[in-house]
């Protein structure tokens, strides 16, 4: 299944992706794409898509789960962004934190804050926590994982590394967390250890890397998790970027007003933003 | 005004403490201390608290917000504080975040993870935002504060330190957020620079300080803080600990299960704590 949210922001409804890619109407099913609705995913399966109503036009889609309580990234995740950024791939996995008001549709606006000289992109496979975790083992981590999305971790250089540190400052903007378009379940999704993923700066290709490449993968870092806290539906984590951010050209490339950022993974969907000055 | 959110956990009701100092049922008037409830809490000046129902026994107090989006952290805040960690006062606020899953009520129990061995205390003048805030200034930043509470940012310094890196891994175990008991409004609060604050550990003193020594103060974070993101109605900034952590005493002083915690800032009311081992 590919699972969206469509309309106004704050103002979602849930909808489902078709054979043929058309988006239909889920609110008859559920509410929303959050909560409860993640834990039991599976009883949408058995709803053939074509007898929901087609959404006719061109409707905004939102971020593609709503009810986020936490926003979870993993740090030099990939050996080859590490060494881009000048630093080793860390004993554990680093994590840190995305402010949940940092998320946005896929296809929302990059909005650059008002002193922002360094704002950067990140293509990331994310995934979305379905059932709570707590202490649990890699061999039954998956089965907390209601599914997966693109992200793009948009950062600020400057506010992550020169500002008196915790790289939160950096990592949440708003907007800064384009997260869809599709949720999609991982027996859509498959092998997701092996998945493409570009991102291209007005149409110029800066990353492009694979999952294959990570180095904690999915099952582990739900473990490794849960050990510290509880996971709970709805919860996000991105796993890291591989090469070809901005900060590690020399000299390095920052977004500006006017640039069109489009990224994309295998099976998962793209995204395209248009960078803005904050007003 | 000092309101309060009471009963079961995840199923709180809003209240409010009458003159003296017992609880009245608000739940006629709004449905949680939260949310929009925030930006018009001067709706709830004209309620006589002495005609709201008194709420009989002994209910357990929740935390005193509800709905909160950002649990932003202040580091470093007291000089002295950063003396005792071996860190200098950072040349402005660090921050980083407690994901909002280990905020709990002021007197629920503090949850020693398994592994855990260097669980510790901070006392904490928080407040929570009223009106949404982005690029303020510092003259009109307590236009945007709801109230302010009593917060202990509990802390496991070997996850936060020791286990590379970002804080926020350290800070976000479950129950390690203790909220309130009161929200109590600012014109109630009076000079919230020279409020004395204290935590106990089984009776003993550990932290005995003042807001009058905090570098920077809550009319600059509110701005500062307004830089990077909006702030909502809701979210919760803690603004930093006095000395007398237990990372501070040579040897360092940790929790174990049985230990009693006991904490208070004046104005703001107490909270008592009992550690646990994690199940």
């Amino acid at each position: 299944m590919k699972l969206v949210r469509y309309g106004a922001r704050g103002a979602e409804k849930p909808g489902m992706i078709d054979a043929d890619g058309a988006l239909r109407d889920l609110s008859a099913h559920v509410s929303d794409i959050a909560g409860e609705v993640l834990v039991n995913l599976s009883a949408l399966k058995d709803i053939d898509p074509a007898t929901l109503p087609l959404v006719e036009g061109n409707p905004r889609y939102g971020a593609c789960v709503g009810g986020t309580g936490k926003f979870i990234c993993i740090g030099l995740n990939y050996a080859d962004h590490a060494a881009e950024s000048g630093l080793e791939v860390p004993p554990e996995p680093v994590i840190f934190a995305k402010y949940t008001s940092a998320i946005c549709g896929p296809n929302d606006d990059i909005i650059i804050p008002r002193e922002s000289e360094k704002t950067d992109w990140e293509v990331e496979l994310g995934f979305v926590i379905g059932k709570k975790a707590k202490y649990v083992s890699e061999a039954d981590a998956m089965d907390h994982v209601a599914g997966f999305c693109l992200i793009n971790d948009v950062s600020e250089r400057s506010y992550q590394i020169e500002r008196s540190g915790q790289w939160s400052k950096g990592k949440s903007s708003d907007n800064f967390g384009p997260t869809g378009p599709w949720l999609v379940t991982p027996d859509e999704v498959g092998d997701f250890d092996n998945l493409g993923m570009w991102l291209d700066v007005n149409g110029e290709r800066m990353q492009d890397g694979s999952s294959s490449t990570m180095v904690y993968r999915v099952p582990f870092l739900i473990s490794y998790l849960s050990q510290f806290f509880t996971l709970h539906p709805g919860d996000i984590i991105s796993t890291g970027t591989p090469p070809g951010v901005g900060l590690g050209f020399n000299p390095p490339k920052y977004l500006k007003a006017g640039d069109v950022v489009e990224l994309g993974i295998d099976k998962l969907g793209t995204q395209k933003q248009t960078c803005v000055n904050d007003a």
